[in-house]
């Protein structure tokens, strides 16, 4: 890599920002100095990284003054309120938030689709929503060979997508559904042990949610694609980490499942998981702590003929869906000097 | 109703046996006499119906000497060797195995679709499989409005579809997974705790599980649409009762969303819950131990303009997906004097 960067990572205690940490260590990103901001209330914390702790300090405005690019890891307010201090400061925001992403100026990036857009950046680059990511890492091979025309998605969310909280929702919600004990609802809209809950995120428009919408909407400025057909039906199920699809593909140009299989298995941030025959397909429990995006179930869509294909999809949202995805934004923001 | 029945039940002490011992009592099914079979292992063993205690007999050729109605709740292999030994006896036979369901001479009934088959049985009437059934009360109605062009579905289903060694299943990996021990893999092909596993039923064609095939040939024949186009996904997940399912439908004819809820709350057996703003939609863990099927998240199809619509359904697969319907069928039989 070029040179050392004077990283800041904003929402560091939280559960992408400590995955941002992991992972930043395992793919040894060049940091030169780590600034870990959270919010103030946790500032004097601690963090580690490459074995040594870091003290968190509470994000402020001057907190950019020593960084060359920062990664935001928090909500959408925290990173309206606190991107334009960085720009201020000459740094490089990388955004996780839901705040710039549809944004002109903004590129939305995932490398594998659209590393290109990188450079074009104005002083923000935005990481796109976990599920978004995920299929478009998956679908985006299949797209360039044989163009889409309309692809439907129904989700199966792990309740870390709502973060540590999301984790121990679940945990109390099972434990209380095991003694007889009413599950408390403090981050999800009802129990979610040995439930599904079809809502994720609030309802935006036409009676579908933005966690619905974002898929839409991120993925046709991903792919370059704006009038790509998209209709999305995103569910919470009681898993704890890695999201699920299941995608039906409608095809301009025809295409057989083995040309799927062999499209998908040299495209790049892709593991291909496909021998039903030997009860291999990619399963939530088996994806997460990876970085790639799993694909099985490869199957002709039978309601289509030779224009439709079938995939189902897995892969870790906080890793690949979030952090991972992140840092090979930064990784390409450094590699080209485009800091 | 007519007259009163002699009923011989083959399976009463499986999990379906047990609901429809249930549901005869809530229903009031006008039983003269009950005769309760079973694997001959379980001989001598006690149900109650009624308040009373039956002792089961092993299911054997003889046992349907007395009964006017069959009604078998077991796997295909019993039924294709019993059922035949029933209709010497001039017993109907209604069964819920997937062993007669594609014969041309067997009715495949869902009463709110097709009762009028039921009429032209010859001995054996076919209780379909649980997905099929649940999906096919949810959008007949629309079909019969605006002509279904495709159907395209991905489900959730619960573990009791695998019975009660399913449930069983599904605890024991739960606390496994809570203890760090292994889990036991009997009814399952992978821990079902906190996971998925997109894979019902073996594999029989193009890579489809025969339970996605059933949910196809099943629905064309109930609907009597031999040519309807139909893709499914079916999904096993950690929820102990009530199937879901994510349906887009692309219709001949437009409709629009408030004609969906429109058509479906006047339409039999269904109970639409769509009030996004008041958070109500179907979740499995309300809809079990309930006879309807729910129909919620009611929305136009975007990626297909004024001729698709996307629903979300769920409901016991227990009861509407298997003794309900099994049930109601037989009211038939016996309000027409079918047998």
């Amino acid at each position: 890599m070029a040179s050392e960067v004077r990283l800041a990572l904003v929402g560091s205690t939280g559960a992408v920002g400590q995955e941002m940490l992991k992972i930043l260590e395992e793919r040894d990103f060049p940091v030169k100095e780590l600034i870990c901001l959270a919010d103030p209330r946790e500032a004097g914390s601690k963090v580690r990284f490459k074995g040594e702790e870091y003290t968190v300090v509470g994000a402020s405005p001057e907190a950019f003054k020593k960084a060359d690019i920062a990664m935001f890891a928090v909500g959408t307010e925290v990173s309206k309120m606190l991107a334009p201090e960085a720009l201020k400061n000459n740094c490089v925001v990388i955004d996780n938030s839901y705040a710039f992403r549809l944004d002109k100026d903004v590129p939305l990036v995932v490398p594998e689709v659209n590393a290109g857009d990188i450079k074009l950046h104005r002083g923000i680059i935005a990481n796109p929503n976990c599920s978004t990511i995920i299929m478009v890492v998956a679908i985006n091979p299949i797209h360039q060979r044989a163009r889409l025309k309309r692809v439907i998605v129904s989700t199966y969310q792990a309740v870390s997508g709502a973060g540590k909280a999301g984790l121990d929702e679940l945990d109390q919600h099972i434990s209380a559904a095991m003694t007889g004990q009413e599950p408390k609802l403090e981050v999800f809209q009802h129990p979610i042990a040995f439930n599904l809950i079809p809502h994720i995120d609030e309802f935006v428009e036409e009676d579908y949610t933005r966690e619905e919408m974002k898929m839409v909407w991120e993925s046709r400025k991903i792919m370059h694609e704006p009038d790509l057909k998209i209709a999305a039906t995103a569910v919470r199920v009681p898993v704890y980490r890695s999201h699920s699809e299941s995608i039906n593909l409608e095809t301009e140009n025809p295409l057989t499942p083995d040309q799927v299989r062999s499209i998908l298995s040299q495209a790049p941030g892709i593991i291909v998981q496909d021998d039903p025959g030997a009860k291999l397909y990619p399963m939530p429990l088996y994806t997460s702590n990876k970085d790639q995006v799993f694909v099985g179930r490869i199957r002709r869509d039978i309601s289509l003929g030779e224009n439709g294909v079938v995939i189902w999809v897995a892969a870790d949202q906080i890793r690949k869906g979030a952090a991972t995805n992140a840092i090979q934004i930064a990784e390409v923001v450094v590699e080209e000097n485009l800091y």
